[in-house]
């Protein structure tokens, strides 16, 4: 039996990914079959990880930016060995299997990220790229190279028109990722059909300008120049590598081949017998002989790379032990012992200190306090560093080559900002933190998404978080974005009311390991609210009572972040019978038990008002048909931001006038 | 009197700038002091405007892109002559004031478009460009070069570094814009100080890449090396030019010149006055010499120009008439006449025909009926033409130098797509569409916001409009979606449940002409429903009632889109006491009289039952606390829809169930 040709091993990739297609009647055969030959390459001849185990913490970092390709990636896990048996691949796209339509890190082992969103991956792979490097300045010692892997990326026409793919590669550049390599799959077809049309830059000249290194006109479909390429890309400098593959879309279709009709499509069971013939492939649909299976197979050679490391490890461990229990911790995504009570230390002191300071100053403050006890914590801003106040005494600039490099100065580039911090989060051993003002997480707004949906630890914080921003004006003034942002399912969203809450939203988004947090911040001072222990605590579930009434509350106003003290001012004058709820969660206080829930807005009591500047719909679902929301519907105003408030009906008189008028 | 020097009269900005700043104590003097040489040189030598009429139609179009720098555009128009006097300066970033803190189209005349959202000025001066090339291509005729005006764009670092810059770039040169001259106000200042740590681009090298013309190592504070460099942009061929220029931020200044802390800040009395020694401007705040007024005073030359292209219009009247007809109701924003009452034919013939089909099927086959008779319409889709369904039979290419061309291709561009159709909007003669997945709508969400800030008249198509979407699954299905875009203030959403529902939001999107629509389309078919004339005339006021229950309502089913026939179904398992509204605008629905929203939701009847494939919250504010909501609030999931739905609760027995527990 001769052992099967790199075509043949490819050609299993391509009927895996166009059988599912066709099984699913939904899919997109043509990259996986444009780019299998290329992908044979990489994954027989350089990929480095381990099937048997697709958490191990040093493997190489694949990421398909062109996710709609997913029946390339499964077919190659199924083929590599990991767990993702022919059944899963048999019922592509279907409820309850783990392959989906696109590729997602929740469900499928050995998956690195959520991609489809195009252009994502990619700047999602510059993050892991970059985590790469940072843990192993950080990690790594003479004979110990213990954090030393590559990060590979798969994009296409779509990843490269998208202005983010603008935004990381020029970050990639700026930062010296040489172990960031990406294959382009210049296969000139989109939806629309050839690219001539709209995709007519000179891509190559493109990156170069970033400072990448780039490997033109590489036939994408002979193994030998895609080899000589990859050794090419490999270990040169540190400028990211971009490999420029010519490839043919739907590669093997007699009919379809080069063109956008084997894009999106099944081929359809004629145009597959035909592709069979036409490539000399006789087995049947997810039929694959031994030699096949054979030599795909990547179980063995991945437990011998494993187990080399652990022997590495072991070694690291005695030499430098501190060093490696740390490695640990951080990869095993484990908060330092004592973070938790150092946290609410700091936060118990200040609320007895009580400073009447802005919640982006406050958020400065409790960086300040938790990223000393925290090496992981890893923060940026786009561009508003001062604005934001991102910065702490101990950042340090992640150009710099400092060993404890934790601060990323993106440029104005909100969009890859967020998707490198998903990236980040991803690649473990970091907990990022990424800023703008508030109106721009518009600019990230799919990336916040993909947080969500991938389940990333990525802390947003948003500062300027309403008209409160004054002067700069309605174009810079945030209104619906606070509902917007608490609309996406599994995204936390914090508007802390004064330093206490502020510093509570940081120590749960800290906490959350398994979902993204966005922490808005005022631009603006903030009186300090008194509580007493049991409410201090009561934070944390994201709604409570601020100030009670007596006896049971006859009217009720919930408000967050500056709100808070503007209804507290209101209740002062509307008597004993009112309750002020601070909410800066509603995500959360959305999640405590129901008995908690009433206990802080009793069903009995109809009688609300809630206060926030921003749209008010949102608030329906706590006041109802008969409660009354001071918010505000329209777009801001540029002047300084005590004559907005009231210009804007939020004002004490506003707030008692609508809970007498109920 | 010795006439003034080009840097006295640049210095006129400087301080007007500076001053304004100053007394605001808050703006950013640093960009115009910077860019107040280029800006002087362009407008006096160069731009063709007239200061007496901001909106004569062949006017050249001046955007900063770099909105953060205002006071520059408030300088200029004040000093050229326009409606803005020196009061108002004075009042920069005051309510009431025609000065704002970012210029605003809406607020200020001669300002073409709202900027600050750094890079989407330059992407709507790309819309500019491309409307004047097309209008140019449709109208002009020999000797009559009627359409014939230049785009002139400022952008800074910032612009540069957001992904848009890529995405509309790459544009304009494969378009061929050749009227379009960017400045590049090359700093090497951002907000986090020397760019050389964010922002290590070749941006030459880049453009270049995308078939610019870049003309390179311009010292943009010598006005002779800026008039030669503009005179090299000129009518060279049809690649746009970018101008690179070499500033000092905050020029002038002596502590300050050079540095991010004249950015964004006051200079401080005691450095303006220090700025004012080293400059040698010896007038007070606000306070110019007649010689520098008059140096800057462009109303004659801008009467003369304009009553030259009058005259230039008169012949073209007589040789044209119906060209000339045509140009002025184009201009004017005036809908053909007749289109209205062929709108309402074309509607009243679907409800006879009553067909089953998916909505974006529909909305195709209403552009079909729509388009011929609207010239200005002009579509386009980011590289889902035929998932869209955006084209029509008499879709020509803009690539394609065709007379009567009103399709673009976009590619995956969904942002500056946005933003480029803001720019046709404003530039007036066209009304554009766009199109995307309504998930990739968060690609493009800042340009939505602006389309509705500015007032534009743009149509965002947004199609697969829930998990009926199917096998692509959670990335690709929208959930949030459809609640977000509502947030928008003055942003119009319509989700139709069927054809005629559709032909409806097309026509009412055509005819709003003072701002935005979102059309959402589904993938999959949806039941036609029956209407008499009223209701089909009550379809229009976003919320109606569909189904009558026999006397007064004892329950209503509120719903959109798909779901309507959810509701449909669910109402005759319910009986007689049940209406169904269907609400395929929110945002119109709310602008109604309080009578007719009384009409079809009466106070009285609190038994609500709201159904949406999208987050529930939403549905708050009509079905109070009382009532309840079908909806989804988490991700969905890959598997064909008729299998998701079920799945995610969506089934007529959910919703009857729903409807008997309240």
């Amino acid at each position: 039996m001769t052992s099967p040709s790199r075509r043949d091993l490819a050609n299993a990739i391509r009927f895996l990914a166009a059988d599912a297609v066709q099984a699913a009647n939904s899919g997109h055969p043509g990259m996986p079959m444009g780019m299998a030959d290329i992908a044979e390459v990489l994954w027989n001849d350089y990929h480095s990880h381990n099937p048997n185990n697709p958490k191990w913490f040093n493997r190489d970092r694949f990421v398909l930016s062109n996710g709609h390709g997913s029946m390339l990636q499964y077919a190659l896990l199924h083929l590599a060995g990991y767990d993702l048996p022919i059944e899963e691949l048999k019922h592509f796209r279907q409820l309850g299997h783990r392959t989906p339509g696109h590729p997602e890190n929740f469900v499928t082992g050995g998956v690195e990220t959520t991609t489809g969103p195009l252009g994502q991956g990619f700047a999602n792979a510059v993050g892991f790229a970059l985590a790469e490097k940072l843990m192993a300045q950080r990690f790594n010692r003479p004979e110990y190279a213990i954090v030393d892997h590559r990060t590979w990326v798969f994009l296409g026409d779509g990843c490269l028109m998208e202005g983010i793919s603008h935004e990381a590669a020029s970050l990639a550049g700026t930062w010296g990722l040489g172990k960031l390599v990406a294959f382009w799959d210049d296969n000139h077809i989109s939806i629309d059909g050839d690219t001539a049309g709209w995709f007519t830059d000179d891509t190559p000249a493109r990156f170069e300008a970033y400072g990448w290194r780039v490997i033109r006109d590489v036939d994408g479909h002979d193994a030998d120049r895609i080899k000589a390429a990859i050794d090419a890309a490999l270990g040169q400098d540190d400028r990211p590598v971009l490999i420029c593959c010519r490839t043919t879309i739907g590669f093997g279709s007699p009919a379809k081949a080069g063109k956008e009709s084997s894009h999106g499509a099944p081929l359809g069971q004629d145009e597959l017998e035909a592709t069979r013939k036409a490539l000399g492939w006789e087995h049947g649909p997810f039929e694959l002989p031994q030699t096949i299976r054979d030599g795909w197979r990547a179980n063995n050679a991945g437990t011998v790379r494993e187990e080399q490391w652990n022997r590495l490890f072991d070694g690291y461990a005695q030499r430098h032990p501190e060093l490696a229990a740390e490695l640990t911790r951080r990869s095993h995504a484990e908060l330092p012992e004592g973070f938790s009570a150092a946290a609410d230390a700091y936060i118990a002191k200040l609320q007895a200190d009580s400073p009447k300071i802005a919640s982006r100053k406050a958020s400065q403050m409790a960086i300040e306090a938790f990223a000393p006890l925290l090496p992981e914590l890893i923060g940026g801003s786009a561009d508003l560093a001062g604005s934001n106040l991102t910065l702490w005494s101990g950042s340090k600039s992640v150009t710099g080559g400092d060993p404890d490099a934790n601060y990323i100065y993106y440029g104005v580039r909100e969009f890859a900002m967020t998707a490198i911090s998903n990236g980040l989060s991803l690649h473990g051993g970091f907990i990022p933190y990424d800023a703008t003002f508030l109106v721009f997480s518009d600019y990230a707004r799919n990336a916040v998404r993909m947080s969500a949906l991938m389940g990333a630890h990525a802390i947003h914080v948003y500062t300027h978080d309403s008209i409160g921003l004054g002067e700069d004006g309605p174009t810079h003034q945030p209104i619906e974005h606070m509902a917007s942002l608490r609309h996406i399912p599994g995204n936390d969203v914090w508007r802390p009311c004064d330093a206490v809450e502020s510093a509570v939203c940081w120590k749960a988004a800290i906490g959350r390991r398994d979902g993204p947090s966005c922490l808005v911040f005022s631009r603006q001072n903030l009186a300090p609210q008194a509580r007493d222990e049991a409410q201090v605590a009561a934070i944390a579930r994201g709604g409570y009572v601020l100030k009670d009434s007596v006896g049971a509350p006859g009217l009720i106003l919930i408000a967050t972040g500056s709100e808070v003290g503007l209804a507290m001012d209101a209740a002062a004058q509307l008597g004993d019978s009112v309750r002020v709820v601070s909410m800066p969660s509603t995500d959360v206080f959305d999640r405590q038990d129901k008995a908690y829930r009433e206990s802080v807005l009793p069903d009995a009591c109809r009688r609300r008002v809630a206060v926030e500047a921003g749209v008010s719909d949102f608030w329906r679902k706590y006041v109802g048909l008969d409660g009354a929301v001071i918010g505000i519907d329209r777009f801001g105003a540029s002047a300084p931001a005590e004559v907005l408030f009231p210009h804007f009906g939020f004002t004490v008189e506003a707030v008692v006038a609508a809970a007498r008028a109920l």
